[in-house]
C-alpha cells in the first residue's frame, strides 16, 4: 500500500482540456478545490436551507448560477411542493425537584404548546419497546421521555437502531395520550446542542409537541429520575405548519454521445435542518457529486449522460425522489447514487447491481484500492432520494464513508464548515470520478435491472 | 514508575477512622468518590449558580447543608454585595451580503441594544493591537468584530494572550464611538456556543452591548470580511444590571491543635457562569477543595486549621476574595491554594513561597511523583480568589491541571458533569491531599511571608 500511495504522490497534474482515463482523473481530483468551494460557498452564502424555505428557494437560484458556471448543460430546476413546517420559539427548564434550564430543539413536524407553555410530569423510558409496551394510563397527560446509549459507529448503522425513537416515538406516545414528548437526542456527541429530526404522525393524529435534548440534559434528566420522586418540566415551543410551500431538484448534466445508453445519475440533497449550515448534510454530498461528475467529463463527451441531481427537501421524507422518479421513471437509468454521509473518508465500495461479478465493477474496485476503499457487500442501501429508483430496479453504488462522527454533527447547530476535512472531501470526489467516468463511458457497464428479492430496498 | 504504579494499585484501602500518613492517604483518595458526589449533586441540584443569583444563594445553603454532613466544622457563610447583572434575550444574524443567523452570547456585564435590536455595519480587527491602533473615525457607529486564533495548550497560557480581547476589547471599542462589538469567542472549540466571560468597563463608560461569536460563526464572518463589500449585522441583546445583589463565601474548617499555628486555606469556587451547570468551572474545584481536605483530616486532629473556602461570585473579578482578605486578612495564613482550572489531570506542582529548597517541599514532591506530577517554578500564579492573600505575602500552592481541553468547555453552556472524568478528579484529589496533610501537620513548613520583587502575583 505505500508503495501505492507513494505512486498517487509522483503522479503528474493534467491539464483540465486533455482527455483522461479514470485513473488520471482521480489522481487529478485529489488536487481539485471543486467541491470545497462549492460547500464553502453554498454553506457561507446561504447557510441554513429549511425544505420549503425561502433560503432553500434561494439556495435552488445560486445552484443554477454554479452549476451553469461548472459548466454544465441542461441545468434548471424542476419545482415541487410540499407540506411546509417552521421552527418557533424553543425553551426547556425542570421545574422540580431541582429548577434549571434545559437545552433542547422541536423535532421536524412538532406540535406546539401553547405560547406560554405546557407543565407536565415526566415519565421515562429507556428506550422504544418500553414505551410501546406501557399502558396509556401511566403516559396520558404526562411529558414522555425516552432515553437510549447510541455510540458511535463506522457505518453509521447505530443511527438505524436508535432513529426510530425520534420517526415514531411522538406518534406513539401521542396515541397514548401523552401531552409531549422528549428525547435524548439521536446523536453521539456530548455537546450543549440537540439533534433535530424530522418525525411522522398517523394519519388524521394531532401533532403533539416532540423536541430532542442535548445529550447532557437527557443525562441531566436520567439522574434526577433516577433520584425516584416526581420531575416536572416547563415546554414552550412554538414551530407552525405553514401549508403548501415550493421546494424542488436542481439538475444538470453532461450530455452522452448516445441517448439509448442512458443516465448514470449522481445526487445529494440541496436543503439541510435549520440549525446549522448543511456543511455535512449535504452541501458536502452536493459538492461531491458536481465536482466528481465535472471531473468525469474531463474524459471527453461520455458515452451516456451523466446527471446530477441537487434534491430539494430530502430531510422531509424526500419528496424529491419521489417528484423526481415521477418524471423521470421512465427514463433509462444505469446507475444511481447519492453522497449524504458528510465528508469524511470513503472507506467501503457497495453495490445492488444484478451482476456483481461483472469485470467492470472489478475495474471500478481496483481503481478505488489506492484510495483506502475496499470492495464490499452487493447489498447496498440507496439515499433516501434514490430509493425509488432503487425500488424500480435501478442499479445503485454506494461509496460508504467514515461515519464515525457525522452523528455527532448531524441535524444540529453544528453542522458548518469547519467540520469538513477538505483532503478527506478530495478523496470523496476521487472516488465518485472513478465510478462515473467508468459507468458513463464502459460499455459493458452491468446496466440489468436489479430484481429484489427482499421486501425492499430501503 | 511501572513498578510504583503497581505497588500503588497494590496498597490496602484503610478505614477512614484511622489515622495515615501523606502516603497512605493519598493512595486512599484514588478510591474515594467524595468529590465526584459532590460536583454531581451541586450540578444536578442547583444547576447554573451565576453572581448574586438565586441559584448561587440556594447552593450556598446546599453548600452549607453537605459540608456539614461531610463532617466540618465552624461551617458558615460569609456575605457580601455585588453589582448584579443578568442575561436576557441574545440573537444575532447576518443581513448583508447573504443573510443568515449567527450563535452568539452576551459577555458578563455587556450593554443592552434597543429591545427591536441594532443593526450596523461590521469593521473587523485581527486582533487588539488592531483595534487599539484604529482611528475612531473607522469604528464610529459601527460593530466591531475582533478575531484571533486561540490554540489550546496543556498550561492554559494561551488564554493570558487572548483574553484581553474580552476585558478590554468592548471598553476600547466603547471609547471610539462604536455602537456594538462582537468577538470571536475566547475558547479553543469548533462548536456551535458561545464562550461568556465578564468584561470590564472604565471609570463613567456607559455600556456598550458586548457579545461572544461561536468560533465557527466567527469564521463565517471572516470568510464575508475577506470577501470585500459591507457586512451588516442585527443584534438583539437585553441584558440588564440588576443593582446589588447577595453574594457570600462559604467556609468550613479541621481546626488545628494550635491556632498560633495558622491556617491551611484550600478553595474554589462556587458560582459559575450561567450559561453550563457549572461541572469544570468550578464545581470540580470546590469537591476537589472538599474531598481533599476531608481526607487530610483523617490522619487526626492537625496541627494547623485546615480550611476550606467555596467562594462566591468569582466569575465577576472575584469579590470573594477581597471581602475574605478583608475578613480574614489578619490571621496568620500559611499557605492558600485554590483548585479553579477544571478537574483533568495534574501535571504540574509549582510554588510561590520564600523557602523553595525547603526539605519539606521536596517531601511533598516526592509523594506527588506516583501520580505523574512534577516539581516546577516557584513562580506559580495563584487563583483569583487568592490573589490578594498572595499580594499580601501568604505562601501559595499551585497544582496545575492540563489545560488542553479545558477552554473547549469554559465558560460556554457545555461545561456540565458528563466533562468530568471521576479518575482524574480522584488523581487531583490524591495530590492535594498529600499537599494539605504535609502542610497542616509539618511544623518545619515553609510560613514565611513571600516578598515578591515583581509588580504583583497576578
Amino acid at each position: 500500500m505505500k508503495a501505492i500511495l507513494l505512486a498517487l504522490a509522483a503522479l503528474p497534474t493534467f491539464a483540465l482540456a486533455q482527455p483522461l482515463d479514470p485513473a488520471a482523473l482521480r489522481d487529478q481530483a485529489l488536487n481539485d478545490d471543486t467541491a470545497w468551494n462549492v460547500v464553502a460557498d453554498l454553506t457561507t452564502e446561504i447557510g441554513p436551507r429549511l425544505a420549503g424555505s425561502e433560503a432553500e428557494a434561494r439556495a435552488r437560484d445560486w445552484a443554477v448560477t454554479r452549476l451553469k458556471t461548472l459548466g454544465f448543460s441542461n441545468v434548471r430546476i424542476e419545482p415541487f411542493e410540499i407540506d411546509g413546517w417552521e421552527r418557533g420559539v424553543e425553551r426547556g427548564e425542570i421545574l422540580a425537584p431541582f429548577a434549571q434550564p434545559l437545552v433542547l430543539t422541536a423535532l421536524g413536524r412538532s406540535g406546539a404548546t401553547p405560547a406560554k407553555g405546557l407543565t407536565g410530569e415526566v415519565v421515562g423510558f429507556d428506550g422504544l419497546a418500553a414505551l410501546e409496551s406501557a399502558p396509556a394510563s401511566a403516559i396520558a397527560g404526562k411529558i414522555v421521555f425516552i432515553s437510549h446509549r447510541m455510540a458511535p459507529a463506522q457505518d453509521g448503522s447505530n443511527y438505524g437502531t436508535f432513529v426510530p425513537i425520534r420517526q415514531k416515538g411522538p406518534s406513539i406516545a401521542a396515541s397514548k395520550g401523552a401531552a409531549a414528548i422528549v428525547i435524548r437526542s439521536v446523536g453521539s456527541n456530548s455537546h450543549r446542542i440537540a439533534h433535530t429530526g424530522v418525525t411522522t404522525w398517523a394519519d388524521g393524529q394531532t401533532p403533539i409537541p416532540a423536541a430532542a435534548l442535548s445529550v447532557p440534559d437527557a443525562e441531566q434528566l436520567e439522574r434526577l429520575l433516577a433520584k425516584g420522586g416526581t420531575v416536572r418540566l416547563r415546554l414552550v415551543l412554538t414551530p407552525r405548519f405553514t401549508g403548501k410551500r415550493p421546494s424542488g431538484n436542481v439538475i444538470a448534466e453532461i450530455p452522452g454521445r448516445d441517448p439509448a445508453a442512458g443516465i448514470v445519475l449522481i445526487s445529494g440533497h440541496l436543503d439541510s435542518w435549520d440549525l446549522g449550515t448543511g456543511a455535512i448534510d449535504d452541501g458536502a454530498g452536493v459538492a461531491i457529486a458536481a465536482a466528481s461528475a465535472r471531473l468525469a467529463g474531463q474524459a471527453g463527451q461520455p458515452l451516456r449522460t451523466i446527471r446530477v441531481v441537487w434534491f430539494g427537501s430530502e430531510e422531509i421524507s424526500a419528496p424529491g425522489g419521489d417528484a423526481y422518479k415521477a418524471a423521470h421513471g421512465g427514463e433509462k437509468h444505469v446507475m444511481a447514487a447519492e453522497s449524504d454521509f458528510g465528508s469524511d473518508r470513503i472507506w467501503k465500495f457497495n453495490t445492488l447491481v444484478s451482476e456483481p461479478s461483472s469485470p467492470v465493477l472489478a475495474r471500478v474496485g481496483e481503481l478505488l484500492l489506492p484510495l483506502g476503499i475496499a470492495r464490499g457487500v452487493n447489498d447496498a442501501r440507496p439515499g433516501a432520494d434514490i430509493h425509488s429508483l432503487a425500488a424500480a430496479g435501478v442499479p445503485i453504488i454506494s461509496l460508504r464513508q467514515d461515519g464515525t462522527r457525522y452523528f455527532d454533527i448531524h441535524h444540529t447547530p453544528d453542522d458548518t464548515l469547519d467540520k469538513v476535512d477538505s483532503s478527506q472531501l478530495r478523496q470523496n470526489v476521487a472516488a465518485w470520478t472513478v465510478v462515473l467516468s467508468i459507468a458513463a463511458n464502459d460499455p459493458a457497464w452491468p446496466e440489468k435491472p436489479v430484481i429484489q428479492s427482499k421486501s425492499g430496498a430501503k
